[in-house]
C-alpha cells in the first residue's frame, strides 16, 4: 500500500469553524479543500443589521477566495455536500467528488421551531443572508402597504412586529427595528400614525439574554422598554397563523410579521448518516473527533461538545477555538502523535441594544452597560469583520447613521 | 359641477423621467402621487457595474421616499399600474385606485429581442437591478464550476462570454468584464488557464457607439481590442441556444453566457390601450401630450418624440429635459395657458471603456478620449448620482478598485 505523501483535508462549511480551521492549516504539510454552498463568508453577528436595513448585504460578507488568496495549500469548492462515504473517504457533491484523508464538518446551525404549529410556515427566521434580505423587504413593504390602507384594524396588524426569542438575535433585532421605525421610517411616512406601530419581544424564560449575568438582563429589559419595545417575559407562543400568533395564555396578537429567533439546531445533513443529539448536533470526543471515525472532526455549532458536563453555547468564539484545536489535532495525527483535548477559554459576551447602548461581560468577571459597552462592542466587531474594506464600509454606514439618524440602505431589493 | 381646488397629478415611474417631473412640481399648486413598482430609483447608467461586480447594488439605488422627504406636495405609492381609465381618470393598481387630473407616463423602456430565435429564453438582459445581480451571479458561478471541470471543451464554453450589441451598455460592460477577469479573477482562480477565457462583443453595424463621432468609435474599438475583447463588427446573431449562438455567417460560438444589450423598446403596458410605434413607444405631440388626451403626458424612453423629423435617443438627459417641460406644461394648463413646445439641448454623450479610458463628445462639438475623458465621465456620473452618501460609497469602492486592482463585491448573493 502506497501512502500519499501529502494528506488531504476536506472542510465542509466556510463559517467561523471551517474558515478558521483552513486558516490554521495554512502553510502546513496538508492539501486543504474548503467547501461551501456560498462563495462568501457571512459575518453572522451582524446579520440582524441587514434585516433592520442598517448595513448593505455586501458590507458583512466577504468572498472566500479573496480570504484564501495568499494561502497556497488551500483551495475552495463552491458545492453542497449531499453525502459522505466514510469507508472510502469521499465527499459527494453531485458531479464533484472530493476524496479526503481528514474531514472537518463545520456546517453550523439552522433554525429550530420546537414543533410549534405554524412556526415553520409563517415566521421569518434570521440565520442566512437570504433570510435577512427577505425579512427587510417584508418589513419595508408592510409600511408601504399600510400607508394606503383605510381599515385601522388591518393597518395595526400590518404595523405590529412580533419577535419570538429573547436571545442575542432577538434583543439586537428588536432594538435595531425600533430605531429604524422611530428614526427614518417616521420621516418617510408622514401620513402614518406611528402610535399604531408596535414591536413585541416574546421570551419564554423570566429574563432576556440568559447567558449573561442578571444585572445585564435587567439593564437590557429597561432599555428596550424605554425604546418602546413591548417585552413579554415568561410568555410562550402556542401557535402561529398567517395573520397572528396565539400565546399560551390565550391572547392572540394580530400581525403579518413574526420573526423567529427562538431556537437553533445543528445543521447535520441526513445523507451523512451520523448520529445526532436532540438539537441536531453531532457528538464529539473531547478531542473533537467523531467516535469510531478518528479522521473526522466536528467544530462549531454543529458539534455537541461538553466541558465539565456542560454543553458549550453556539457562539463564534467557541467555533474559532475549536477550529484551532481540530487543525492542530489533524497535524498531530499526520505526525503520528495523539490528538489533544479541546480546552475552552470563555472570553465573555456582548450584545448591543441600540444606539449608544450595549451590555458586555468580559471573561465572566467584569460587566459593562450603556455607552461604554457599546463602544467596546463596536470596536470588537469592527476588528473581527474580515477585510479592511468591509470595516471601512460598515464604519462609514454606521457613522452616517449615527450622525444623521438615518438608515441608509432601506431598499426593497430583489 | 364642483372643480377641485388643487389639481391631482399622477406620475407612473420613478426613473429619470418620472422623478424629475415630481421634483419640478415640488412646492407648486398641485397634489402629486409618484408611483413605482420598486421603492427605489435606479441610477441606470451604472447598472453594468453591478453586473461586473464593481459596485454594490445599494450604491447605485436610492430610496424614493428619501428623495421626496422634503417635498410636501408629493406622496409615493409602491404599486404596479395594470390599467388606466382615461374617461374617469383613474389609475388601477389592484386594491389601490388613484384618481388624477393630469397624468405623466414615464415607465421607460425594456429589452427588445428583434425576434431573434432563442434570444428571449437564453440571453441575459441588463436593464434592471434584478437582471444585473442575476448576471453577476451567473458569471461568477461559471468560474467556480470551470475550476473543477476536467473537459477542456466544456471549460472553454463556460469561460466564453458573448455580448450582443455595441452600444453604450455593451461597450461599457465588455470593458468592465474584461477588467474583472484579468484583475481579481486571475488571482482568485490560480488553477484556471486564463487563455481559455474570452469576451466577444458582437455589433451588427460597421462601428461601435454609433451615436458618437467616428474617431471616438475607432478609439473605442482599438482600446477594447487592446484589453483583449474579441470585437466582431458587421456581425449578426441568427439564433441563440442554451449552449451557444449561431452567427449569420454560420459560425457557432459555444458559450453559457450571452448578454443581450442589442435593443430596447418602450415599456408601454397593454392594459393602457394606447397606440404605440414599432419600438413600443407612445407617440406624443411636440408639447409631449398624447393626441386626444390633453391631460396625459409621456416623457423619457417611453415617448416617441421627434425633433426636426429625427427620433430622440433613449438617454437620461432626454428624459430629464422632457420632465421639465411636462411639469411646466401641466402648470400652464392649471393656469389656463397653452402648453409649450419641447426643445431639446444636446449636451453630448460619454462612455467609459475601462480603467482610465473613456470617450466623450460635448455639445456635439468637442471630442475627448482616454484618461481625460475618463476623469470627465467620473465627475459627471458622481455628480449625477443622487444622494451624497451614495456618491461617497461609490467613490470609495472605485478608489479601492483603482488602487488595488480589486473588485470588492464579487459575491454570489441570493
Amino acid at each position: 500500500m502506497v501512502e500519499r505523501s501529502v494528506p488531504r483535508v476536506a472542510i465542509v462549511g466556510a463559517g467561523f469553524g471551517g474558515l478558521w480551521t483552513a486558516k490554521a492549516l495554512a502553510g502546513k504539510p496538508v492539501e486543504v479543500t474548503l467547501i461551501d454552498k456560498n462563495n462568501y463568508h457571512t459575518f453572522f453577528p451582524l446579520l440582524y443589521q441587514v434585516a433592520a436595513a442598517e448595513v448593505d448585504p455586501g458590507d458583512i460578507v466577504h468572498p472566500v477566495r479573496k480570504i484564501l488568496r495568499e494561502i497556497k495549500n488551500v483551495r475552495f469548492a463552491l458545492a453542497e455536500i449531499q453525502a459522505v462515504d466514510f469507508e472510502t473517504r469521499v465527499l459527494d457533491a453531485g458531479d464533484l467528488k472530493i476524496p479526503y484523508d481528514y474531514l472537518v464538518l463545520a456546517t453550523g446551525s439552522t433554525v429550530s421551531y420546537f414543533g410549534v404549529p405554524g412556526a415553520e410556515q409563517y415566521t421569518f427566521p434570521l440565520r442566512t443572508m437570504e433570510q435577512a434580505i427577505n425579512l427587510r423587504n417584508h418589513i419595508l413593504c408592510r409600511f408601504e402597504t399600510a400607508s394606503f390602507e383605510q381599515d385601522p384594524e388591518v393597518r395595526r396588524r400590518m404595523l405590529t412586529f412580533v419577535i419570538v426569542g429573547g436571545g442575542p438575535t432577538g434583543v439586537e433585532f428588536a432594538g435595531a427595528l425600533e430605531e429604524l421605525i422611530r428614526g427614518p421610517l417616521v420621516k418617510d411616512f408622514p401620513n402614518l400614525d406611528f402610535s399604531e406601530v408596535s414591536v413585541v419581544l416574546i421570551e419564554g424564560l423570566d429574563r432576556l439574554l440568559t447567558y449573561l449575568p442578571e444585572n445585564l438582563s435587567e439593564f437590557t429589559l429597561k432599555r428596550l422598554q424605554k425604546m418602546g419595545v413591548d417585552v413579554r417575559l415568561q410568555t410562550m407562543v402556542n401557535e402561529v397563523f398567517p395573520d397572528g400568533v396565539r400565546l399560551q395564555n390565550g391572547e392572540v396578537i394580530s400581525t403579518d410579521t413574526v420573526v423567529w429567533s427562538a431556537g437553533a439546531k445543528g445543521a447535520a445533513v441526513d445523507g451523512w448518516g451520523l448520529p445526532t443529539n436532540r438539537v441536531g448536533q453531532i457528538e464529539v470526543t473531547e478531542t473533537l473527533q467523531v467516535n469510531g471515525l478518528p479522521g473526522v472532526y466536528v467544530v462549531g455549532d454543529l458539534a455537541s461538545c461538553k466541558i465539565d458536563g456542560e454543553a458549550l453555547p453556539m457562539l463564534a468564539p467557541v467555533a474559532t477555538q475549536q477550529a484551532e484545536t481540530a487543525a492542530e489535532n489533524i497535524l498531530r495525527q499526520v505526525r503520528g502523535e495523539a490528538p489533544e483535548q479541546f480546552r475552552y477559554t470563555d472570553l465573555g459576551a456582548m450584545t448591543v441594544i441600540g444606539r449608544n447602548a450595549a451590555v458586555a461581560n468580559l471573561f465572566g468577571r467584569w460587566t459593562f452597560t450603556g455607552f461604554v459597552a457599546w463602544v467596546m462592542w463596536l470596536g470588537v466587531h469592527l476588528f473581527r469583520l474580515i477585510g479592511f474594506r468591509n470595516r471601512l464600509m460598515v464604519l462609514t454606514n454606521w457613522a452616517w447613521d449615527y450622525l444623521f439618524f438615518e438608515r441608509v440602505v432601506r431598499l426593497i431589493l430583489p
